[in-house]
């Protein structure tokens, strides 16, 4: 016999059953906080068409995206791959459909995206995303920013997690800042510095800053640029110290007041101003933002998103300006089992398990495995011919609770649940 | 600009939001039964190794399979490809994973699958299939047969459809019945012939049976065995005209009446033994069932599955036999909309929208609609600048319901629900 690897693939996520649950479960809060904020959900193909996903992609993507073909060649088949974000199939669906929705678009889409990454612990090539975006036509107001950032920390708060915190920053501050100090050219070198900036030491950002051409003075103003957190208010203060030219960030600051301003309004805690905060996709263009748990950092962004003013401008002329985040549930799942931070109890997955003693109980097993279904409950009929100790040992690993049906229970019509960990018996 | 073809790749389903909730509810509906009847859910990833996808494969499979590759290589990335169905992806899970599981071990994975079929109206590369199957250790009673059936069906039930009616063979009865006519080595073509006798006239059916060889005799037989349909009771009588040595079929007979003693018990309505059934996959070896629409048949199978006794053979030398069933979803829902069958009510998707009148009121706004959120409510705040008749308009396309705040609301704390469609004011 030919010898099959039945392991999954590198960077692939499969789950037990009863992790599976929890995983579910993760997936759907998220999934009922985005709805209970009035995103619609829609579902893109998983392939598309490379031209349309490398439009902008830039960076890794090219090299990191999944191509697609069919063993037997047919002329549709050369150039297609596999998304890598929900965002860019966003970009072209609202394109595609815009005359079909409703503006502004609250979307949501909660679905697997493939990236070929090195493999490596914690990395995932098959991962979840859980999307949540406001796409304007022509315009698209500053609130929207401050609404997806609540809508994705009240979803996280259902995780019942440490204290988390949110890092906001604003492209057109670090934009307008390195204008001043006649460094915009380097725009995309020093932001990918910055990026990094928090897993490195500190000596090696200055470095890199110093081979990247900066005199001392500019890496001195740099540094102190990306370590500058806070509220608004302390942050306002700091910036006329680092900055020779405060009107040319005035837009960004503008708009950060505003998203801290409904922030505020809306009663979303523990919310920083933090120029550290870059996210590495090309196409944001105002606020960016991440979320963390205060407490473990060393974990990474827990969700992250921001502005994007001309996602859409390579398929249209028209202007659809939005604003996104998202959750990346598959490596949150996988850091916050391995920090032993997943609180949520799900219960057995089966309510009850059925045990008739032999085939003349079928009947009224399954009629009563039917009228407790209708009342939701789920339940398990095991019509296996095994000893009656081997079918209580199955039923405990999938249920806390078993219900034995011979002869007398069918010509009593009582029925009696154990208790499969306490061996309580309890009247149904 | 280069222009850009925004619209999905050809065989992909791409719904608009409202199409989408009715598409996620189906879908909902079917994971809920499952999970009443206590499957267990899993997720293998969609990506897979070609060598364990393709170990059993056979006939169009190899050809529509869709390979991946990374535009950089690298050395693993040679023989992966996406998965084509959930069975094969289960036989390599529950090898892998079999110490973990309890037998029988009741699964179900609802999720894409991708085949690179020749694009046709109604063909799908990318669809939804929701599987329930139960795989057990060594042996597996043919009592699971009638559960994984009964299930399905119950699941379709959800759908309130016409008349269903649910078509069961047995793959031992056709065995034995062609080694009855010495037609054993010609199985898998006569299989062929008979699975797609459905769609052609009669005559191209026996033409075809002539051209494999038959001769009159054997091909009048194999005819009238194919057409016969009807009760247990009905076939058992028929089966001894057709078939001069019925000790041959007696397994395959003795399987199908205790599937149907079981359905009758479990008072599963409108099943019939109809040998036409052979479900094109090679990895069945006994019960194949598909379910149809009765007054609809042109619309091909909604459902099928059946019982796979080797499936993980190649794998493992340990035996797991399964049995299982599929509703393929995305196919399902385009005929039934194009039938004009699906009757499933889905209310707008957003329950109110709240239309602040200014700025002022956002933060009366935010809290009522958090209020109403912690009632389980779906609630859209619209935070853009434009007039308040474009607010409604757009309110009007995602809700029933909008409630206007402005100054007068916010004062007195007394909202007013206005109805979108009637134009009625209700307080809240």
């Amino acid at each position: 016999m030919k010898k099959f690897n039945t392991s999954p693939l590198s960077g692939m996520q499969e789950l037990l059953p009863t992790e599976q649950a929890v995983f579910d479960q993760l997936k759907q809060n998220i999934s009922d906080v985005y709805h209970h904020y009035g995103f619609l959900s829609i579902e893109t193909p998983i392939i598309e068409r490379t031209d349309i996903l490398l439009a902008k992609a830039g960076g890794d993507t090219e090299k990191q995206i999944y191509m697609v073909s069919k063993t037997a060649e047919s002329a549709d088949s050369a150039d297609q791959a596999l998304r890598f974000d929900h965002t860019v199939p966003l970009a072209r669906y609202v394109v595609e459909h815009n005359n079909d929705l409703a503006f502004p678009f609250q979307v949501t889409q909660i679905n697997r995206n493939f990236r070929g990454e090195r493999a490596q612990r914690g990395r995932f090539r098959e991962f979840y995303q859980c999307d949540a975006d406001i796409i304007g036509r022509e315009s698209l107001p500053i609130a929207y920013d401050a609404k997806v950032i609540a809508c994705i920390h009240d979803a996280l708060k259902t995780f019942k997690l440490p204290k988390m915190l949110i890092r906001i920053s604003n492209r057109k501050v670090l934009a307008g800042f390195l204008k001043s100090l006649n460094l915009s050219e380097k725009t995309s070198e020093i932001s990918s510095i910055i990026d990094h900036a928090e897993k490195i030491p500190t000596e090696k950002s200055s470095a890199a800053l110093h081979e990247l051409g900066l005199n001392n003075q500019q890496v001195e103003k740099v540094m102190a640029f990306m370590f500058t957190h806070g509220s608004y208010d302390e942050i306002a203060a700091k910036l006329t110290e680092i900055m020779s030219d405060t009107t040319l960030i005035a837009d960004g600051l503008a708009e950060l007041k505003a998203v801290f301003d409904i922030l505020t309004q809306k009663g979303t805690e523990n919310c920083i101003i933090d120029f550290m905060i870059i996210r590495g996709l090309d196409y944001y263009t105002g606020t960016v933002f991440e979320i963390v748990l205060d407490d473990y950092r060393e974990i990474g962004s827990i969700s992250g998103g921001g502005r994007y003013e001309n996602l859409a401008s390579n398929f249209t002329d028209q202007k659809f300006p939005g604003v996104g985040g998202s959750i990346g549930l598959t490596r949150l799942f996988f850091v916050l089992r391995d920090a032993n931070l997943i609180k949520i109890e799900t219960k057995q997955p089966v309510d009850y398990v059925i045990l008739p003693i032999s085939e003349h109980e079928y009947k009224a097993s399954f009629e009563l495995a039917d009228k407790m279904r209708g009342q939701g409950k789920t339940i398990d009929v095991d019509l296996s011919n095994r000893k009656l100790g081997d079918k209580f040992n199955r039923a405990s690993k999938i249920s806390d609770y078993a219900i034995v049906i011979g002869n007398d229970e069918v010509t009593s019509g009582q029925y009696k649940a154990k208790n499969l960990k306490t061996g309580e018996i309890t009247k149904l």
